[in-house]
């Protein structure tokens, strides 16, 4: 077969691609994922779920239950609008956490990755300014580097984005338009907005007309300290949040959702038709029938309480396996911590050590705007490895951090 | 509940929309598609296969084999290139048709709407000219007016796209870079391109350093004839080869696939890692599965045979029921055939009268460029009605039509 595969030459495709190709990158994430594919090594490099908690058996009954019950349903074209007992779900379940919305704000995505590459569609121009924390969700980098956006950027220290340094950025730059905010559980950070600093996130937003897009994952997984108000909750007028059933339930359905004013929901519907028509019909009545028989909340209690376990081990093993001079974030949930390392070690060139001792994460520069930042920092995901590996993974990491500090 | 629905002021959205969504406009069939939702209406409006022969028990199987042998990795996260033993499947499959490609000329996408979108994403910047047939299909000009695209258009004859048109149209316009054209079984116009057009398309193309994007959703589905080569084995170096699992097996799962040189398909994934990540695991594995055990091929089988009548039904009812100077196209394949009306008669605004009348098709004019055309036309789908239904409906609307010929 192969010697009959037709030989193709290159017709010189660089003269044929748009200018926008220019910027767009393999993602370095997905790009590590193959690399650290090595049978033996532990990976804290993803953003993975742990499978040996995916609702499996849960999701056989529901397959099959909504294809004896609804196959021609199912199976058929679907309004781009989204499965409205699912959005239902999604509007009852927010409010109990203060987002009363109606179920025209809401729209299913096809994984929250399409609710970001959907909001640089119809608010992106190139060179549109757009804020975001430095550092930040590399996917959002990437969704939106394709739409030529110009990204500035506000550091972020233990408790999230630094509000107050927003004046003066927005006074240099009055023709920013848009700022993206993980309010829990930063990705890759780990740190936590706190309600005064969403207040005031809020008001800053007001004064200078900003649009704020709201992104929280990992919102349910909390493992300490209390709920805290959305963003959306304090200028619904403005705020575009983001939510997805991959953390809860699993990533491997690709369904998220979108919730915003009406206007922009419209909006993202023109865009969503262009893109992919719908969300599959098969998995949002699948999710629905998980949801409605209240499987998601029991599993959701589960993961927190295993999460949990998997978080507080690693802190451990940081504290007693890292050389002096490496600090680390305490997240309150979610799946990553941020760890720095004495400025004498760059991540990125560590990591190929550090892949030689089966040991992996992800180099902090991933998470900044090109060239930005990022070089003595280190993202670590706890939710995808046990306790074990976590153990033996950090005593791994420690032990190439000393090496490489002895020099 | 309403009562604690925030009530939000508009904030003047329009004002941070990108210049891109001046073009976005709603989807005409999605809109109709709800619009003819009325429970007694016969609709040749979609373009939705027979759900009565989606094999529902055979999904069944394959969810229930592909959760309790590999749930792990169906719900987990996964690599945008897909799902390798679909795709091994996809290239065996394609070769049976003269399409011999490697693994890494395939994309696995998240519906062809999805392909259409990303080829715009990596080809289009605002302006770049593409080259339709004139009918064609919606959704591709849809995905690309996001991208600001300029369309130029050929007619179409009983054969398809025109291809001796097009020398004097590029002469004229020497920087069209792409030209998108539906080979087999045309969405709207249910025409097939002969082999002699394909082959001096292919001469063409060379000729004016032209991408050609060739879209064959319905390609197995011939009813008469021999299968004719496609453009992509004619022009392997600059053909954009785009199929679907929609039209053969459902489309609730929203899964298509892209065939494509390689420089190609490496910048499709980067873009569809901005996009999605990767499309739905689960999904790939349980359709992978159904494939797998032969059972696409018998079920492709059947629905020829239940399509085929479906469509000589129409013929037939036409023949019967249409006044004189209204014209048909007849098909080979495919799912629509394209009726053209006296000059009286346009057929937007023909619409209400008909749903009245409890019948629906889609206007001409959804398939043209911005004003560009299909006024006294309408594009007919043979495969969502049963016999009766179509003949039922095509009585109906051709007393609707006869009416109105009458004043």
């Amino acid at each position: 077969m192969e010697s009959m595969i037709m030989s193709v030459e290159d017709i010189g495709w660089e003269n044929y691609l748009a200018d926008r190709t220019r910027g767009m990158s393999s993602s370095i994430i997905r790009e590590l994922l193959k690399l650290t594919q090595k049978p033996d090594i532990i990976s804290f490099a993803g953003g993975l779920p742990a499978p040996e908690f995916f609702p499996i058996r849960e999701f056989d009954e529901a397959c099959h239950y909504i294809l004896t019950q609804h196959g021609e349903v199912a199976l058929q074209y679907s309004p781009t609008e989204g499965f409205t007992p699912l959005i239902e779900y999604l509007a009852e379940t927010m409010s109990k956490y203060g987002i009363w919305v109606e179920l025209t704000n809401i729209l299913p995505v096809s994984g929250s990755q399409q609710g970001l590459d959907l909001i640089g569609k119809i608010f992106l121009n190139p060179g549109t300014k757009i804020i975001t924390g430095r550092p930040t969700y590399l996917g959002a980098l990437q969704a939106w580097t394709a739409y030529q956006a110009q990204f500035l950027t506000v550091p972020l220290d233990e408790d999230g984005m630094m509000v107050d340094e927003l004046p003066s950025i927005l006074d240099a730059n009055p023709d920013a338009r848009l700022l993206y905010v993980l309010t829990n559980f930063h990705n890759p950070a780990g740190t936590t907005l706190p309600y005064e600093r969403r207040l005031e996130l809020a008001k800053i937003a007001r004064h200078y007309d900003l649009v704020l897009i709201e992104d929280d994952p990992y919102g349910e997984l909390r493992y300490e300290g209390e709920y805290i108000t959305p963003l959306f909750c304090l200028a619904p007028e403005r705020t575009i949040y983001l939510s997805t059933f991959s953390k809860t339930l699993t990533p491997g359905i690709r369904l998220a959702w979108v919730t915003a004013p009406k206007p922009v929901i419209s909006r993202l519907i023109q865009a969503k038709q262009g893109a992919d028509l719908h969300t599959g019909t098969f998995v949002q009545m699948i999710t629905h029938d998980i949801c409605r028989r209240g499987l998601l909340r029991q599993h959701v209690k589960n993961l927190r309480k295993a999460y949990r376990k998997r978080m507080y081990t690693m802190l451990d093993a940081l504290a007693e396996h890292m050389p002096e001079g490496v600090t680390w974030t305490h997240p309150k949930g979610g799946l990553f911590l941020w760890a720095t390392v004495p400025d004498a070690i760059d991540t990125a060139e560590l990591l190929e050590t550090a892949a030689e001792r089966n040991v992996a994460y992800v180099p902090g520069f991933a998470f900044y705007p090109e060239g930005e930042g990022g070089q003595h920092s280190m993202r670590l995901n706890f939710s995808n490895a046990d306790e074990e590996h976590i153990v033996e993974g950090i005593y791994r990491l420690g032990t190439v951090l000393k090496e490489t500090l002895r020099g």
